[in-house]
């Protein structure tokens, strides 16, 4: 069985619109990037939203829930903005136990040269190959537990609690 | 603990030499990538040797060995040659059991844009956190045990046996 | 004598702030363009502003236009927002006849992979070294008067009347 | 009329083999390159070879001017290896006059992070548009005529003599 990464948006995916000189979301670069890695994890994508994690609401929540537990993969990574990464960890948590899901995301956008996007990637598919079932925040090179973690948006990072 | 960066070479450090066309090595990049990706992981490194992984003779391999056994920590990652990664590997098995040691590399100097070093990074160090003692090789999003990886040089990826 | 490279901000220069999601100034990175471009045309650079050349008063546009008067140099560059470039060199082709003054800029920030910035920098260091006195828009690789451009802003591109 | 760009190869074009290792020549990025700079100038492009401008022969060269003189464009970029650059100049100086020649390269391969290939590709559109008939060396953010330029390879810079 292989692995399902889920898209749901975030800074991740943003791009420069430069007829209206601000940030937006085309498509997912989620695809470039697994090319880029040299990736041959058995891997299978799906665009749920492309969404700033600011506007998600509480049915969207749900909805990437309930996705998670339709799915029949059990290792599952969800790309997702950053600010409210924890509250939808949160959640899934609360309603699904038996599957490895490792929520992940970046700083800054792929397609921005500076971008801790491929770094991310690359460690939230090793962390949902090797945690045991459980729901992960992966970022800044290290993995926390859903109910352990927030994010320190004085600092852009995120720590345990 | 923290976690070891043992910098042996590899593709992944070389650097495009402007006066003479070639490709050579300088300073590793490591630091550099640990900083794209906003690593908090507890890292430390040190730079072993800077070799083509086809120049390493045994008693370079020796070496490598006999730095990781001596090394305090016991999650250990080593960036490598792709060329000789896993004689390196399996030579690491046969002397230290008692260590989680994953080796790494890239196919695209992490210099040249289109580079899979930072994924690599980024794989390599989930693994080194999640694995069990023993020796392994991370690329592709994969890890392979020491005796069960093989580079395929013809379509310059590691597979399984 | 050598080249002046007057700074105003723009796309050029904008970076992307982690912390807030937002796009905003910093410093410019004119220099580490020229590094990259590895030029050694005489140039002297000063910033004059960082603005977005949408929030440009009549007054800022003056003081450009004064800062270029009393320049010592005769071939001058500015870097400048697009969105309002035109206006800037009408303004200056006005009160200015005896210099060539070339404005660049970039549609997508230079800190973007995908930014025109370091081609138009290029072209606009060529034309100002080449063009007769008066006032120019460098930008898509071609030169156009001040008098004879116009911003399509549907486009997002340079165009004559 | 249009301008010609006539790829010869060099630097500018090489890529890295990740299976040997080495860097070689595939296709030209000049289109790349070309869409990067977001050009709108009239350019038509022919590549004539992919050759390392060490391994030209005198034959080779003729070639080019050959090429040049039938042209029926009057401005032509010549994307040419930095080490027979200026050899090349100096033969289609001797038999061409009439038409604006500028040759052009890169220190580093585009396909690096760090190349300056966009930026000299920026600047030879530029002086081709604008520089009266002759043949010349455009690099460093400088032209050069063919009869007084030499490239310093310790330096790994073009100057006068």
């Amino acid at each position: 069985m292989g692995i399902l990464i889920l898209v749901t948006g975030g800074t991740f995916d943003k791009e420069y619109n430069e007829l209206t000189g601000e940030l937006f979301f085309k498509d997912t670069h989620l695809q470039e990037m697994l090319k880029l890695g040299r990736n041959l994890a058995p891997v299978k994508s799906h665009t749920l939203m492309m969404a700033d994690s600011l506007q998600l609401t509480e049915a969207d929540r749900q909805t990437i829930v309930d996705y998670c537990k339709a799915a029949e993969e059990t290792a599952i990574i969800i790309t997702h903005g950053t600010d409210t990464m924890v509250e939808t960890a949160k959640k899934l948590a609360e309603q699904i136990t038996h599957k490895t899901i490792v929520l992940t995301g970046a700083m800054i956008p792929y397609k921005f040269g500076s971008s801790d996007g491929l770094f991310n990637l690359g460690s939230a598919l090793a962390f949902v190959q090797t945690l045991p079932k459980g729901v992960y925040v992966a970022m800044n090179g290290c993995y926390f537990e859903a109910n352990n973690v927030r994010k320190n948006k004085q600092d852009g990072i995120f720590e345990a609690l």
